[in-house]
């Protein structure tokens, strides 16, 4: 064929990995589900079949699972670039590898009043997210980290209007000084620096997010993420951008007024629906 | 046809209600997916298509949302019971109603340090549940409620051993003295009278399941199941049974055995499998 | 504890077992998701944590995978009944098995007007299950065969009417006499003897379904199970009830009088809804 | 906020318009879930919270579902650029217009031989997307179409290798000679001219990699999607390139050896993994 391999990669996709931390009595966990890409010489691969440069998925597997020991010392950044470096600078054929982890968060139980020395319950639906890049081999090597958060569910009750917005003749949505708003926030960020504490970073980061959602009187979804995403560069001054893709999961107030009844739904009673949903998309950066 | 219309009901499923309580500056909400289903008398419309004795489902919806304002000061309990009696006392043809609640949580955000008047975050993923049925009329009207909980995942990573169990031909399981288990706790029960307090006979509940879980020393998840039905019925005791249906969600110690490493897993890494899980369900009594 | 094991089982959910049948160039596929269920002399797992009788879910598993070669020659039934058997035949504190099996369909692929003979693609979203209990040793054993059809999503775009309901004072639902139709049949039967031919069966029952659901002019859901119902029982002697769960799943008829355009939607444009939905339940004997 | 708004935009995501066309006896169904999404001079939306130059996604929503039956009697292609350019076209403050369609597929039903006028099953799990951009008011407008293909399930029970790959001190896995290939295709591609006709070429495209999938004896899943990428860019002269992400499902041979049994597993028995997969991509140009 006279055709071109214009971009190709592979990897594997969704190891679940859990990490205990047992060297002590109270125990920790670390819930990861890591996914592992590899760019390099592989055109023989997809050309010819050849496999001699490819390193197994099932080997990307094996090593993440064993990294998660070996460099699970520190934080979900560490050890995915570690990881994702091992790639790079021992497996002669690669010459990049991305590294994504989706971090499920647990949450210690509470027994009699006291935390639980090795009991937790899943707590959801919210994500942590790490993103990892290693390019280059040596001294060119270039590496880069970015967060996110997946699914942050969050609902405010009032303060949030929508109106004086363009008409057409296809339009027939009322007006509304207050009505709910909604969404389940999708947000990553690139850091242009290492924060002092990747940890601290991603709660400044979430807090940021939650903080101007609630107390921002919101003009309309667009608004809040704008100023989300201002927030969340003056809380983290190593994060250079954020993306933000946020649904308007709709609350309809539900019409009473259709019913043979005296009860009045003022503000009180909304359907939830599912689908369509508007969907709201910024970038902000520094 | 010459056959037979054993059994038959029908309703509206998944209404998902969204109430806000805003009486006052600091606003409470409730996330409600209500389910409702009809028995009585509706053999025409199933054998001859005569709907003359059908309430349709769009109107159970309706009824559903307009309760929500009426009959919402309440528990949801009190809801569903309110809810499932207007059928069967208000429509003639209704003879018994189920009401089917799915509790969704939100949790108040914090900003800081102080608790938001109007913003929530969902907390998951797991539920509370409550169902009511209501059957017959006048007098002989009988109502009961039932309460559940539903994808309570939890995890313990040591307090647990599997061993001396039953082999034959095909049996290759090692034994082990210490492994995780981890399971997605659906449980139901029923209350034989009403507890002072719905909400608080909820938390009591749940916290006899979690706290046995973490602290019962388990032989096997059967064992597990059996001590927190009974945990359940010592807490609450207007509780008459509960049902457990619990996976086994396994989780395997990776072994870095096979691998040219030093690095050794003492319990540490592992590999939290899908499917196939094992499956155990328990009803206890009093 | 002074309360009662009231009742408990035990098994392996899932088991996701592909058999390929390749004694001749032209390979047969079989794609089974098979769950086991034990139950009998199980008491002492749950209370003292004693293993001694459990055959633990890996076996299960195991032996699963196993029968699948070693019975796989025949129909599913044939192999959920020798999995079923085993355990209870075998195993001595196994009083009763349940085998639970769905079925995934492939269908062979079509490549330059020829059936391929080695390659497949899945073909949802509707599944067959089967059923299998195996009560008691002995001569006294009990055999049971069930079957199903899940999520058999099925319209109709006409020959569907709604009309002439009980209406209260929330009813707000208008009337129609001509509307789409559409529902995702979850339907299981029972057999009260072998049929001749397993798969056959199958397909004739599944005849029967679609059949009374396009050519049945409907004037409720309801009307339309039970002809379904009795179809099936008409088209397969074998079969003693047959149950079927089937939302509404509802398509609105999309309003264009609100716009400021020409275009009139005389039953052509639908809103297809996902929640909520109305959702049909009846049981028909012969 | 001395920040910049680096790029944004909005619209209505998933409104699935189910449209009949009933002129004739025979009816036809087409089911769409449409996303729109704009560009263009919403930078005070973001910033300031005025609306003024924003269509609301509720008006885009409405305009979607009147454009199905006005302009819905071609291609989805041609619905897709007829909604695109309206928005681009019609309002002011719009630059771009991008609309993706979701195709679910329906078949019509077989009722004793014949095909049914007016009934049919979903069809699953596989599903065509069509992506329509248009950019830029007046001569200077550039549309583009794409298409794809989503979840197409594939499986070949041989004629599929993998061996003689790169190892390292993580490797374990066995080389064979004979595994089944199993995955799910998702392709995206682009066209450069319009085809002559838009279904023929979906047809065309379907039939490449199938027929690919099928006849090629592969050595690596790598191979196989650079021959479908081949065989896609062979078939259809407009077609300008084509990505594929495809999963690699992994089917272990289930290892019988480890049993006290005489059955033998000669590539019989697999089971079908859920996580991790394998995933490879590959994009191929002219």
């Amino acid at each position: 064929m006279a055709y071109t391999l214009t971009s190709h990669r592979y990897g594997k996709a969704e190891n679940h990995i859990v990490r205990v931390y047992r060297d002590c009595p109270r125990h920790e966990i670390r819930d990861l589900t890591v996914t592992t890409a590899m760019r390099g010489e592989f055109d023989d691969a997809y050309l010819t079949g050849d496999q001699s440069k490819v390193l197994p998925t099932d080997t990307q597997k094996n090593t993440a699972f064993v990294y998660a020991k070996q460099h699970g010392g520190g934080t979900v950044e560490e050890y995915a670039l570690a990881l994702a470096k091992h790639f790079v600078d021992d497996v002669d054929p690669i010459h990049g590898a991305q590294v994504d982890v989706l971090v499920d968060a647990w949450e210690r139980v509470v027994v009699d009043g006291e935390e639980h020395d090795h009991t937790w319950v899943r707590r959801g639906p919210e994500n942590r997210t790490v993103t990892v890049t290693v390019d280059g081999k040596g001294t060119g090597q270039k590496a880069t980290v970015g967060g996110g958060i997946r699914d942050l569910v969050i609902l405010k009750s009032t303060g949030s209007e929508f109106h004086d917005f363009l008409s057409d003749g296809f339009t027939t949505l009322e007006e509304t000084k207050d009505r709910i708003l909604a969404t389940a926030i999708d947000a990553t960020w690139e850091f242009s620096a290492t924060p002092p504490d990747w940890d601290a970073a991603y709660a400044a980061i979430r807090a940021a997010v939650v903080g101007t959602f609630a107390t921002l009187h919101s003009l309309a979804l667009q608004q809040t993420l704008w100023h989300i995403g201002g927030a969340v560069l003056d809380a983290v001054p190593e994060v250079a951008s954020i993306s933000i893709v946020a649904p308007n999961k709709h609350h309809f107030l539900y019409d009473f007024s259709r019913f043979d009844t005296e009860v009045r739904n003022a503000g009180e009673v909304f359907h939830a629906d599912d689908r369509p949903y508007g969907l709201i998309e910024a970038t902000v950066s520094r």
